[in-house]
Order: C-alpha cells, then sequence, then structure tokens
C-alpha cells in the first residue's frame, strides 16, 4: 500500500480518541457532557449554515470550516479546559496542546501535515478574519448549549454573567452580527435566572 | 433580530440532537457505541485529510465535505439502521428520512435551506462524483472503527465477511484507490479472525 495513505490512515484512527475528551456544556436532553467530537461537528455546521450570510464580508468560509474540523485535535493529548479557567492554566494547557500538533500533525504525509498544522495554528493564534470567525463559532455553539441546558453548564462551573461577557466579547470583532445575538441570548438567559448576576 | 438568523439559530438548536443517535459501531477505547455526530465529524475530517490526495480527479472536495457535515441530520427523526439491514428496513427507513430532511431544512431561511436540503439529497441519491466520493468514506469510517475495535461492532451485530465485502463494494466507484485499501482492512480482519469468515 501506498505509504502515504497508511499514514493518513493512521492519523484518523489515532483521531477517534477526541470522541472521549470530555467537556463542560450538556448535550440537549441528555444526562452527560458533550464531547469535543460532537462540538467539533456541530460548530463546523455552524460555519456552513451562518457562514454565507453572517460572516463578515472577505471571511473565506470553507477555511473556517476547515480550521473548526481541525481546531480540538490537540485534546487528544492535552485535554479539554474550561473557558473560563484562569491564566495560568490556560498558558500551561496552550504549551501541551503545541506539543500534541506537533505530534498528531507529524503523523501525516508531507506537504498535507504541514498544511493542516498551518492550519490549526492559524485558529490558535485567532489573528486572521477566518480565524477570528472560526473562534466566534466557537464561543457562540456553547452558549447555544448552556441556554438550551437552563444554565446547567454555567452552574455547574460556578461561571457567572460578568464572567460570560467578558470572555465572549471577542466574538464582537470575528462576528459582529453574531456578537449582536449572542449578547440578547446572555441578557436573556440572566432574565431567567440561568445565568448568576454578579455584574 | 434578523428573523433568517433566527431560524437559523434554531436549526441548529435542533441540531444538537443528532448527538443522542445511537450507530452500531464501538468508539475505540470506550465502551460505547458512536454517535452520529461524532461520526459525521469524523467523516468530514476524512474528507479534509484524504480528499486532496485520493479523491479521484474532477471530485469537488469541499462540496463532499459539506455534505458529510449534513448527511446524517434526518436520523434526528429516523433514527439510525445498520447497513447490513434487509431491503424492506431500508426503504421505509429512506421514506422516513425524507420527511425527516423536508421538515428540518424547512426551518431555514430560504434560499439556505433549499440550498442545503439539496445537497442532502444529491447526497442520499450517490449518482454525482461528489456524492460517491462522500458516501465512499461514509462507508471506510466504520471498517476503520470496527477494525480497530477487533471486529466487535461485526460480531456485535452478526455481520459476515461476505456481506461486508458485498455492502462495500460500492466504494469501488466513489473512491477506487480507497477501496483497495478497504479490501486490504477486510481481509487483514478476516485472517485476524474479526470478522467471519462465511464466503
Amino acid at each position: 500500500m501506498d505509504d502515504g495513505l497508511a499514514r493518513a490512515i493512521e492519523f484518523l484512527k489515532e483521531a477517534d480518541r477526541l470522541k472521549r475528551v470530555e467537556r463542560r456544556s450538556f448535550v440537549s436532553g441528555a444526562r452527560r457532557f458533550e464531547n469535543s467530537a460532537e462540538h467539533s461537528w456541530h460548530v463546523a455546521l455552524m460555519a456552513l449554515v451562518l457562514g454565507e450570510r453572517w460572516a463578515p464580508e472577505g471571511v473565506d468560509v470553507t477555511r473556517a470550516l476547515r480550521m473548526l474540523l481541525l481546531h480540538d485535535l490537540a485534546e487528544i493529548d492535552a485535554g479539554d479546559v474550561l473557558l473560563y479557567a484562569d491564566e495560568a492554566t490556560h498558558a500551561e494547557h496552550q504549551r501541551r496542546e503545541r506539543a500534541a500538533a506537533e505530534r498528531l500533525f507529524g503523523m501525516l504525509p508531507e506537504p498535507l501535515g504541514a498544511e493542516l498544522h498551518a492550519l490549526w495554528e492559524e485558529f490558535a493564534a485567532r489573528e486572521t478574519p477566518d480565524a477570528k470567525f472560526a473562534a466566534a463559532l466557537d464561543r457562540l455553539q456553547p452558549l447555544l448549549l448552556n441556554f438550551m441546558a437552563e444554565g446547567a453548564g454555567w452552574q455547574h462551573n460556578g461561571v457567572t454573567a460578568s464572567q460570560v461577557l467578558a470572555k465572549n466579547r471577542s466574538m464582537a470583532e470575528g462576528a459582529p452580527r453574531l456578537w449582536d445575538f449572542a449578547q440578547e441570548l446572555i441578557h436573556e438567559a440572566i432574565r431567567r435566572g440561568y445565568l448568576k448576576d454578579d455584574r
């Protein structure tokens, strides 16, 4: 067999492990946390559904979608960290994710490995319009899940309104129209008592 | 709020239910079945990784990838059916899936709903090269999972070698190089005793 294909298949088998990485949001109607593989599908679907009409002009939605399929792969080694964790935790997690990405994309034949690794790095850096749009969807998705669960995830993790407003504000740059919507959603969650109001 | 966006968001909330649809393959290293949302992510990732080098010439990999993100959505109403089920079961399931797709894509604003519904129908019909390539990935993925689980899924479902060879032969048209690989994998599974040899 073609050695490049054998390597690509090994990578895809390794990727299966993302289905065992637990996040901190609840799946609607189920008494369990979401995992990072289903989350990755959900955000990619969001790019497909929202990209054409609600992405800022100039965003390449297909590139954003590709980033979203890859964006959590490094969690196979590094696990998931709560968005609302402290800075030291995030810095250490980022270091472990970079090493994991190195290992995982290194499994692929070149130039494919380098291409996909570069897409992963671009998302992680959140500097380009495509990466900022993808990151905005990655923020919006858990907001939807938490709203659907009547705030169960927020309450479970001790997250408050001021934290949610501060930590998701970066959406304003990547997807201003979706940030407008997200703010309405957050304020409605506060009104309904899903989210503790500490402002 | 923009009414089109409100409708798109309702569709994306409804899509969350795909995470509760159980398939018949085991997640590697976990004692549970895969669900259709994580499966959808895995096949979309396969399109991203394998599309550039191992798709037949002329296939639009991005279209195939978009189909794969949507292809199982109708299971939200219709559930999953084992590939190796009988024809009457498949025909009834297909009827229920078509009604479900009607309902789900009807939640979206136009022309978005009609566009995505057409992509879903194109996949379901398996007539275009893009749909055939996407369908080949949809076949290859459970083969990988079953191989990784040392045949646990096949054994659990009473599936034999002749069934696997017959039911996956359609891969030959959509992705001949991947079908070559799949045949090697199936024969290795037979040699190892993962798959019952009834030929």
